[in-house]
């Protein structure tokens, strides 16, 4: 019996919710041969499997999406390239792209968004990596205050957000370059940041590697680091927080 | 007036409460011309300053240990040799030192410790920085459960352990040589996994660059990394989201 | 005399095998001038020649794997684009492409296929490196059992295999990111794992960095490595192992 | 029960041999709290738990080696200073300590060894490393067959080699500086190589990390390579070799 | 002829002022064999030559001490040991010594210090750097305003000093760890900034790569970088700019 | 009350300089959403911001430079693409664009260039990172004398133009693969030298970071360096000692 | 007077060879402004300037080229792309192009080659650089004797060759991946060895940097190396050293 | 036969000389079991083998000290410790050591000292390395010229060497931190010109990376690159290209 069948027996009332709970937990993955999807992750852990879209080959890419799509109803693909959005939207209509962020989702509507996360970055350029962190943010259910541009070479912007900043559950920090941001931030805040340290700059940046670097040896306390540009695992994240503070 | 003069007024009633307050969240800090202490931390964050004792001059040393001794009644130290305990214990008798994480402290006794942290490690050399991080978390107020020598070449070890760290609040997961235990966890676990990468390996460990690199580029959510051996940094955000879920 | 009219002769009678053997013994190479072709190596160690088709130019690669062809009648190639197949079957019509792998290949029918080699992969996109292993283990006679997407971020995955995996000879194991997934085999299985790290990943994977170091500072034992995307290497040193198994 | 206990059951006949192997499979590792002993681990691979002794505090290696000791008999301890075989020979007199290698062990006398490895170096300096990996592959029982001091700079000392390094199953190189050994010589054999690479050398052979690489860049075929000094491990892994060829 | 010679024959009028500016513009350096002594760089720079004590064998130290004395009646050593000032003392008495800042120098009373360096530290273990840039500053000739451990984990520390900061003619930011102290003062004030990488850190602070970085990528306007632990360099350039601002 | 209005009425009269400058040196900045723009920045440091054009997606960076344009009557873009310069000369008619340094900008006429910056370069490949330098410093103005092609490999075309190296109040040295243009430059002058690595070079100069280090290392005193190909970054440093030495 | 003039007038009569010589020796270079040219360099060295085209703008490509062609009337390009090429065709119809190894040169016919340089690689795809060196050293009138394919993973390749090696006066030794050759060849000759690192590789070859540090690690003596693929470094340099042994 | 006992027999006229020289040329080498040492290396290349002393335990360094001076009547070791001095001179009194380079060598007196090796340093801590190579070139029979202290930021004093470098057949230039000394006598000379990297430096000069990336992208012509610190490896280089010069 697959997931679907059994999803429709329990709205139908033909299973009891237990007897499909059980179900789910004994059945560990989907096996499609190249790939093995956990259907049962949602019910594990609150959270869904999300679709790193980026290198996929076509035809996985539009399985698996379509597959989460059938069970849950919705979807969060991250690091897709408007090509795989079209592609996608040929099969998933309702599909929505952000190119920014390169967020492809379809959201179930009318989702309450609860606790606080703050978004900060640098500068205009780390905007694509926060979007990613911000919209995750949003999809499992957080509300995002963004604060952008406010890089610490300029100080007085970033003095003057410390209200919003202090409001949130979990500050999420993202800057390229010499990503000194989330040190300052750490310093002013009460509540944890997680820095993400962004491919932005040139030269000695190594693609990123300066900015994580700075972050890892902030003399702040209270911060810690996801890879470079993952903006999506900082997102993640900061929910788990947002939501121990909301419990 | 310094700070010591006034908290003696307020013990003494010569001041009110509110107005010293007041007081200490307009006074920056404490100028030792050297050293600029922060004594309003406490107020601000809910964390006292902490005394990274390693590679401090002496002098230095016993004088900021006894500033905040004489402010607070309680200083957390880390970082400590057993020539610095000796040091500060000529000045500060009370003081109390584990050689193995090198913390170096004077605590209050009859703390309440609440919520749960699960702090585990890959191995038994792992344990110096772990114990950093569990003693710095229990200092905070937090109920720490030890979870050692579970490293992921032997997965039965950490498999046995699933009840225990789906209990607590937060996971430190400490680890060395290939640093794999955060990732293997956070796939266990629906809490934050803090990665601490230790420098326990040789060759091309790289003094703890292997077990960083890992813990970035780890496949699995809800995982965030700190400095190599940085058992308080990750200790400190342990307590910041255990709070956040014991609120 | 060239090889090919020595074979024929052979095939003809006209020649003792014994007195061919003797010639292309001492025969230690045919010289093309910008290529020294080790037709012997065959006889030596069991594995023909193959051609590693990314970057040569066109005219040498035609050349090479036309002489191959001639003398052995097989051939593989390896990290060959679709332009390069269109070209070498211009010349050579009976070639096999798979663009998963870019394994390029004129394979005998028929080949019995013994032992077993359990090929896993940590994601998806570890797969064209897998299907390099797999096919190469495959062209030179062994058996191979593919485990793919079994990455220890969901380590449930990974156990439900432990079966197949105890039945190898030899596992390989193929990850990019954080890599740990030999490890955790390496301390599962009783067989050699040949670790093989990916360029999948992003940031500070540093194009397999990461996954490499992971795997060189493996706490498990029987685990050894080869380069970054080496899935030839991988099934070549396989077959090696497998062959001592089933002798 | 402890384990002992159940050993002399069975050898008393108190108890069926049936038992006692479900017993130890159920059982996953005996918990002294610090660390994690893996006592079936010779049942299910063959292969006893080996004391990583470099770092380990004395107490903990002291108890460690001892609880080994009192299960099966012998030990094997690796990378051991003179001070830890002083330590342990106070608690374990017959324990043996060979200097250049730092191998600590007890060895059960009459073992068998079966096969044949090649140990190779490139230098005298490689010595150690290779005293590692061959003590290892002998105290698991496998014929070693040493051949020192065989460098490519001096290209004649190797040739005349040839014929024992075709005789044995597997093949250790263990080079430092340019690390070129493991190429030439999976050139010449056809069982796999084993390439260590080591951190003889100054300057820029900055610790070994010229000669790993030299190593993974091997354009031979059926190399692999471990980590940087680490002779336990390729001759952990020769011996899983060694085995399947002498099934 | 030698230069104390010819020193003393202008001291004393048998020689003309401007015949001896001749000579000395003609005689590029003073040849001991194994040093170049560049005597008359002092003429041509305005800057004397300075001893770089760290790592010269004794009697060369020795002999070019004494040499610079000797001509000059003052001399600014750098990177001295306490070993190496009882060396020196033994024959240049007045030399005096600060064990913080490794300074071994000898300096003409009653210079006049001209306009305002700055010399901040992010923490106080960056003192002993800040010092070798602030004396080597004063030694040069120029008023120095110490502003230490004002880092940017408690960014109030820093703004309470804009006011000294901003009447600094040049200001030397010394910081390590994540060493984003330059990036804000950059921010706030108008004059340049000479950022100095400290090694003072753990970790991925790879000694002082990382506040390298840091600095390198900085998002500010106005900073320049020397090498990490670079004192004297900075103090030399901070002269070289305060000159001009004061001339 | 936007900053264009209040300007039209300091210009008509309507509002007094004083209490216009009180208004600005409030505002802190003018907050786009995605971006701040520091519009004070030119009364607070003399120097007005600059538009960093790579990158900048299309919509942000026309609003950014017509703000910019709008309130200033001219700006300094860099490191513009021609499909960016076309892009902004749609809305900016007036804008002027060099292709070799990739500056884009509209500058108020008859500009007085005061003092001496000398642009040194190694090589004619370095020129389009010295003219970012040049034209910056021209903009902010001051007088720059170019100084191409005078690499250390042919020391005599470097030292037949001492005399106008001698008359710069301030040398920028830009040069890639070996980078020893600044040393040798920094030996010969008495001002200061901002050393600007670039990414000129193949193969072990890995994209600047050779210059870099070469230039880090410099033995010569008064010398400080940028990051890799900022051109601009050390012209705006040069600008401000410039400043210095002419006020 | 141009030197052209200069030339014409030699050729004519008109000027002494002595006293233009001598005008050339004073003559330090040619300034086109953006570059220098060294016209005398081929009287001090006895070697011409070179063209470096990669990266040059065209018409600073064009405008030097043609400078030394009319001086010298020859000229050696290196680096050339095919877009290059048509362009100084257009100008300068006699150059000729190899696509191999993007020489681009007009020589003078009939010169006569000297002496004996080997070049060899380890693969085919080393044969760009090898190119470059070995047209560089004919150029400038050495005899080149070229063995390709002749890597150390088959060693009787190479040694099958060792007479031919014997006989050169210097040996190039190009080799990616692992980069051997230059050791074994080294162990094998009496004449200086040039090891030439290429890109060639993937993976931990890391472009080059695996096969340039095994080459300065090497254990055989008489090896120096230049930078990865630095074909034109080796020729230049095998040229001195031909010269001074057939002096 | 040993080696002596044929050797007094050829000179006795015992055995024919060609009959001596067949034996000598089949003998590869002499087996100690942990070392194979090359006794007709020197009929082949010319030149002894050489004993790297560091790093050698006590009972091989004598051992095969002992050898070389038994056959040869003289050795060369380098990099030997005042221990280890002590060591072999109470098996060979009349070593010599020189304390600075680490030369320890019993040398036969009398050796003609031909041709020309110029070996240069930028500072006094460069020559240990120096001496090295100078004293290594000396015991191979080479003239050489030491021109130390001439580095390029006091650019006066390597240009008045101008002729002493010129007559040179070969030039070694000893260079740390920025090591730009290589380039500018290349650019001055006309000489080979092989570049030494030392590890001479603090901070981002990691211990000789550094100078080494500079040597390798020298702008300069004719030129090449050793090991860091590699003294040794120089000298005997220059040795050869200074035979080719006297030949």
């Amino acid at each position: 019996m697959n997931i679907i069948d059994m999803l429709n027996k329990v709205k139908s009332g033909e299973m009891e919710i237990i007897e499909a709970e059980k179900l789910l937990k004994d059945l560990p993955y989907e096996d499609l041969g190249y790939a093995k999807l956990d259907h049962h992750r949602v019910l594990r852990s609150g959270f869904g499997e999300t679709v790193f879209c980026q290198g996929k080959p076509d035809p996985y890419l539009v399985e698996i999406y379509k597959r989460f799509y059938d069970r849950d109803g919705e979807v969060l693909g991250t690091r897709a390239s408007k090509e795989q959005f079209e592609l996608v939207r040929s099969i998933v209509p309702e599909v929505q792209y952000d190119p920014i962020s390169g967020i492809l989702k379809v959201e179930r509507p009318g989702k309450e968004k609860k606790g606080c996360i703050a978004v900060c970055t640098g500068g205009t350029a780390d905007i694509p990596v926060a979007e990613e962190a911000a919209q995750t943010a949003e999809y499992f259910g957080c509300y995002v205050d963004r604060i952008y541009d406010v890089g610490v070479a300029g100080i007085h912007r970033l003095l003057s957000q410390r209200e919003r900043i202090a409001k949130a559950n979990c500050i999420i920090a993202v800057a390229g370059m010499e990503g000194a941001l989330g040190t300052v931030i750490a310093g002013l805040a009460e509540s944890p940041v997680i820095a993400v340290p962004t491919s932005v700059g040139y030269g000695a940046s190594f693609h990123g590697l300066s900015a994580l670097l700075t972050m890892l040896n902030s003399c702040a306390n209270g911060i810690s680091v996801v890879n470079i540009d993952n903006g999506y695992g900082a997102g993640y994240l900061a929910t788990q927080i947002n939501r121990l503070a909301v419990k």
